[in-house]
């Protein structure tokens, strides 16, 4: 099929985008390459080399045969110019990953918070708006994330995939009633994908358009398969204190020797999956959408659930590394428990990759190798949820 | 106190400014004269004869003495100014009115869908952000909509005033949790609001935002004792076939003998509200904030409810003009119940004005007295919600 993936350049994108034109896809990555302006903004880069779009594609092109397009463009600032992509291009699906997503950069400043909404309700909306205005049957399969649910809030009951059913008391005794799990955003960010829930139920309803939201966990691990065949394909790998996250930064940090950088108790509990299952989740989703009129299809993304202090202790265990408790920027529950539902993908054949199996090579192939290309004083996070909120000065020189 | 009204030129925000300025606040009015600009577009006008908005405020002040101010000003594209306002103005509390209102228009076109979503949400964002950025205690009332529940979801319970206690089962048994009330939006303007309550929650929780949420219903009516003063200070009264409302549509209808236009089989069960209350219970709200902390307060903003037919036929056994059923351009329930939790206001001393009171001055010295400004061509509703539905063409040459 003929799909379009938004925001393909990023570390989800990217991965996505090759994977699917390996299994014989035909793919067109839609970017206006904003995660690389966020870097030059915040001064920081990958720890791995990535390559410029044009570059990566002419590689895929030689090593494989297979072509991907590129087209560069804002989705939240050229509605025209992707709507007409559509009308010329007649895709049959959209993956959308081009939002803005880390949530310490979504609290960092006003004017991220802002940029923030502004780019992912007003790029999903328009990506809603066009395919309704194509005329054209294109199914949606969109990033979400863990966070919409928000953390603890359903006692024993493991977090459903998307939909939860409650009894509602009436006069005439209890009715049974399927809603939309209540939202609980932590952060902006996650805020935009409650948005983009709502946004997605309305226009399943109201123009029976078929569409997949993905609740994703942190994703780990940095390669897949095809990122993996040259160097010049490498998948981009963060770390800093705005975009990188949890597991990552740990490796990272170890094999620089910096402390493993816990942020208060290190008792929040957060699910987790490795790039190479994200982009099988994406095929999945893609492969089993919802007909048209039914309602958002919601997978949760994530295949095993960790506390933040259980992972630094275990990095800290296999490399020496000390752990240090820093002050959290967050607002946000100490301690959580965390139980998700994930029957969907597991019945769909998702085979995942565990923690167990891939920390070892994720250090040795990605962090101890590019080790040298780390600033370290990009580490420690410094968007706080409030003005005025502490934070660690850098821990080492 | 001092209090900013963004949207005071439009239908509810510029009698709420009277009155407020009337009662002894400092009034701020913030507005881009965005409705009169979509006047323009749809080429309509009020059917009342409003005045620019210097001379209203010239004309108050002759009146009264008291001064109300004026700011033009677009929310969603001017944040840098509205920021600086807050920190010039000091204001005590905001009202934002300054949203695209008419579900009609938010489903016209394309480009009313984006301008709709666009200018309700980033302006709304802006409004708290701007707060938070002030670093004042500025209390904020919003004008939600009934619209945000959806109709008929709930059994013979009544729709709460925002939250819903429902009964979550878990391997441990139910457990109670209260929720913001499931969101059922009809169209994408119901939808903006919608999205609102999710920024409020938002930021209620993260920065201790002091926000109330009035889910109002339809509003009828045209003046109160302020804009009645004074010819030049009339309210506007809005009876096209995007902004007209249901009430107001019909007895504009019967004073130029136009068919009462009912879409579908009239069974809507719709909440009305006159605009002598929508004062007051501003008023109201802004004199019992929340405490700072405090979940988003919510009121129901409603004193009656009608199925539009039974609206129809008492508008048609008064005057005699006939009942035309024309076909629904929204995609929506042909018959709905709706029963409306209301105490909160009731509680706090509203005394409502009843349709059955209204009615007839509402109809003499509005629609009778201006009936002569209609223009017959703009009453049919021709927005429709998916493209290819059937509307009416025009009743009366």
């Amino acid at each position: 099929m003929k799909v379009l993936v938004l925001g393909g350049d990023g570390f989800c994108g990217w991965p996505t985008s090759l994977h699917l034109s390996d299994i014989g896809h035909d793919v067109i990555v839609v970017d206006n390459l904003s995660r690389r302006a966020i870097d030059l903004e915040l001064e920081v880069d990958s720890l791995t080399p990535i390559r410029p779009m044009g570059e990566r594609i002419r590689v895929w092109k030689e090593l494989t045969g297979k072509d991907i397009g590129f087209v560069n463009l804002d989705l939240a600032e050229e509605y025209d110019r992707f709507a007409q992509l559509l009308i010329d291009e007649q895709p049959d699906a959209i993956v959308h990953f081009g939002e803005q997503r880390a949530a310490p950069y979504s609290m960092r400043s006003t004017k991220a918070k802002r940029y923030t909404i502004d780019n992912n309700v007003r790029g999903a909306h328009n990506v809603l708006a066009a395919i309704v205005e194509s005329g054209k049957d294109i199914a949606l399969v969109h990033l979400g994330t863990m966070g919409v649910y928000g953390y603890g809030w359903s006692g024993s009951a493991p977090i459903p995939e998307g939909y939860l059913t409650v009894k509602v008391p009436t006069p005439d005794g209890d009715i049974e009633r399927e809603i939309l799990h209540p939202a609980n955003p932590g952060s902006v960010y996650h805020l935009t994908k409650t948005l983009d829930q709502l946004l997605f139920a309305f226009y399943a309803k109201n123009d029976n358009l078929r569409i997949t939201d993905l609740h994703q966990g942190i994703v780990w691990g940095t390669q897949t398969p095809q990122t993996a065949l040259d160097e010049r394909l490498i998948n981009r790998f963060d770390y800093d204190g705005d975009y990188g996250t949890v597991l990552n930064r740990f490796l990272m940090q170890a094999a620089i020797g910096h402390p493993l950088t816990v942020h208060g108790t290190g008792g929040q509990t957060r699910a987790f999956i490795h790039i190479r299952d994200t982009v099988r989740c994406i095929q999945i989703a893609l492969e089993n959408p919802p007909a048209a009129g039914d309602q958002v299809k919601v997978f949760n993304q994530v295949t095993e659930t960790y506390r933040v202090r259980e992972l630094a202790e275990l990095i800290s265990s296999l490399t020496g590394v000390d752990v240090a408790n820093l002050p959290n920027p967050r607002k946000e529950a100490a301690e959580n428990d965390l139980n998700v539902s994930r029957d969907k993908f597991q019945a769909l054949g998702l085979n995942p990759t565990l923690l167990s199996e891939g920390l070892l090579e994720e250090s040795r192939d990605i962090a101890q190798k590019y080790a040298g290309r780390a600033d370290t004083t990009k580490i420690i996070a410094r968007s706080v949820w409030n003005k005025g909120m502490e934070t660690s000065p850098d821990l080492v020189k």
